[in-house]
């Protein structure tokens, strides 16, 4: 099993989303996470979807997605060694949380908000990097946490 | 019409993301962003919709999605003026852009790697400063753009 990242250009069709998901999630496909946006051109919209499967299964994927009407391109970044980059929004209650203010040094996190109660922060990095975050965090009153998914660049 | 940003947590299943997309666009919702990661607890994701239309369709939309089973939540943030960011990568074509590195001076600018020919940034920002950093360099040889949808805190 490996993660692979898709990049599929769609026609910017309320249609053509529904189609994409559909048949991926209909043959039991777990989607780890979705990202899509218009494209500079507005007549496109850009999906980038990360799949954990076997290198065969994801080929199959795509051959299937490929055929899809309104699907324009698509491809498989992840043997490219593409930029990676995911965003994520936290906010932690801060009571009685005196070393939190060190965990958040690094160049990647932004404060966004900060009052008594709690912090908000922005982090933008890989994904491995923001589950590490995460994970340097549970020890902390967590609130809410909220990702985009990861986006790529071939 | 109005731009709504729906916050939707949902059990991570396959089929959930299916049924949510399919039953908004079924009737002819466009969605103008999508962003959907595994929460904090994996066994829920969240889904991230932006939807631009009547408040009221809006208000049925939200009242639609809430029935379907595998839907624990679902929050239109527009009206809380909730904390927004939108991440965009983007590789301009450098040749004879001289005057491109004034463009990116900004906060939420990062570059990512430069060559002699092309330049690959991110920016992390609101989706309307987003709009306006694409629109700043319409003139330039942008070769790719690619951005996550919006997400939010309420």
């Amino acid at each position: 099993m490996k993660v692979h990242t898709l990049s599929i250009l769609v026609d910017n069709k309320p249609s053509v989303l529904s189609r994409v998901i559909g048949l991926t999630t209909r043959r039991g496909y777990n989607i780890e996470s979705l990202a899509v946006s218009p494209t500079h051109n507005p007549e496109y919209s850009r999906i980038t979807m990360v799949v954990e499967d076997l290198d065969d299964v994801v080929k199959q994927i795509c051959k299937q997605l490929g055929k899809l009407i309104n699907v324009v391109s698509i491809s498989d970044l992840t043997s490219s060694k593409p930029i990676e980059r995911e965003l994520m929004l936290m906010k932690i209650n801060t009571k009685n949380s005196k070393t939190l203010a060190q965990k958040l040094k690094s160049s990647f996190i932004t404060i966004l908000s900060k009052d008594d109660d709690s912090i908000t922060i922005q982090a933008c990095a890989t994904t491995k990097q923001l589950d590490n975050l995460e994970e340097a965090l549970q020890d902390f009153d967590i609130a809410q946490i909220v990702r985009t998914g990861k986006i790529a660049l071939p």
